[in-house]
């Protein structure tokens, strides 16, 4: 058993279901260790914040922590997956009412990434599919990720391990699955997302620590121009931890000492995750 | 029975379907009267394009119609949903290989909309959810509707029938469900389509026949200012038809003659359906 919807064992949902017919609802990927999953609190004060915005009802969290147990408290290490829709019904693109939302939980095995994409970093490219601005949107985990799709689609060689989108307005804004952060004279900067882009729970965890930290940081537009003049590139998400960028198109960079701390900081604080 | 999945009789998908999992995939809404589907080939077509721009392999055109005929044929009256989309698989955002879609047929009751709204006209109103400027995506009536899903629950009141819905640049772009045209000193307006919206079957057909009716035709930008000047207004979809608009959030208008002579083409070219 590694599905659970709405509490029950099972692998596949009504075609009625909004998710499908809109993608009308959220999804958090959560990392799962020993049997826990560490950044649980974040995840769901993130979906919680998530369900307001998109006028879903939260669902009870002991429920949700209930059905997480039970579907990770054997595994060592894994990602749990929970997908919230807004569930069946509804005139066309009117909520049902009353609105009954689906929830899927899904257990996959922790991803392969090579161990020496932390410690060495990797090779990172642009993207020429854009984020679309949609402020309504912005910061969401939501169900809608045709951008994702099509830009991850635009490269097929196995040492690019992640691409780089742009908005409109030539704003680097994250890469296809992680957030982006940039080191300049001992400066942290990553992007502002109040237009486009996933506010991602390393990206907040990173964000904290390094204020916790008394370092400087700035949450604002960098433009690619900026972007490559960075002493230090780095990827962000849950399940990848800190991936130093080494190269950036054509230009190589170094794994940077900022990188490097922030890396202990998310070990100390969440030991055995990313090793 | 009155759901095929990939030609079988079910009414569930997978879990780990990319329609549900990202929105990747296309869909279609399609009239049946008397046992068939009268703009199937204009259906066909914009499906066929989109899979082009999304990188979807387009499923045998004999097998569609087959498994449309095995829902369709003794329907007097119907819609008839097509959801195409990626199927299961792929890492991530990347796309599986190979690609084996999803094709998801689902019959519908015709929806009991008045028949007044097409005689008399609609009230409308302006949305305030925008439509993010995307061209990767615009034209194409994809799986990610999360921008019509905020604008259509945006208005509960039952006399108001459709949602005006903008770009970020101020461009009325079309109704949550339906086209947009505007009629001024003889000429026939729609707004462009290239940076947002869907290009709706209906829209083509009725750019079309005002095309070969010698009437003046721009697909152009038009701002709300622009729009509150028209002498007339009007929405279209393949299950409406043309509703004329005869209040716009305070403002009047009359049902023109030019909505009238393009009802009544339609009228002549698809009987029964506008009825």
């Amino acid at each position: 058993m590694n599905i659970l919807i709405n509490g029950q064992s099972a692998d596949s949902i009504s075609v009625l279901d909004r998710g499908l017919q809109y993608g009308d609802g959220l999804f958090e990927t959560m990392a799962v260790i020993d049997g826990a999953c560490p950044f649980w609190n974040a995840h769901m004060q993130r979906l919680q914040q998530g369900c307001e915005r998109l006028q879903l009802p939260v669902p009870e969290s002991s429920l949700l922590q209930a059905e997480a147990d039970a579907l990770v408290r054997h595994e060592k290490r894994a990602v749990l997956k929970l997908i919230l829709s807004r569930g069946e019904g509804g005139r066309g693109y009117r909520y049902p009412d009353p609105i009954q939302p689906s929830r899927i939980f899904i257990r996959h095995p922790w991803p392969d990434y090579p161990q020496q994409n932390r410690r060495e970093g990797v090779h990172v490219r642009f993207c020429s599919t854009t984020l679309a601005r949609q402020p309504a949107l912005a910061g969401l985990k939501h169900l809608n990720r045709l951008e994702q799709v099509l830009a991850r689609n635009e490269w097929q060689e196995a040492q690019i391990a992640e691409g780089l989108m742009l908005d409109e307005n030539g704003n680097v804004i994250e890469g296809t699955m992680s957030n982006l952060f940039m080191v300049q004279n001992d400066i942290l900067y990553t992007p502002d997302l109040s237009a486009c882009g996933v506010a991602g729970i390393m990206r907040e965890t990173i964000l904290e620590l390094a204020r916790n930290a008394d370092m400087a940081v700035r949450v604002t537009n960098i433009t690619k121009d900026h972007l490559c003049e960075a002493d230090e590139i780095f990827l962000t998400n849950s399940l990848i931890g800190i991936w130093p960028v080494n190269r950036l198109e054509g230009q190589t960079f170094a794994v940077g000492e900022i990188s490097r701390r922030l890396q202990m900081l998310i070990n100390r604080d969440y030991p055995r995750i990313y090793v």
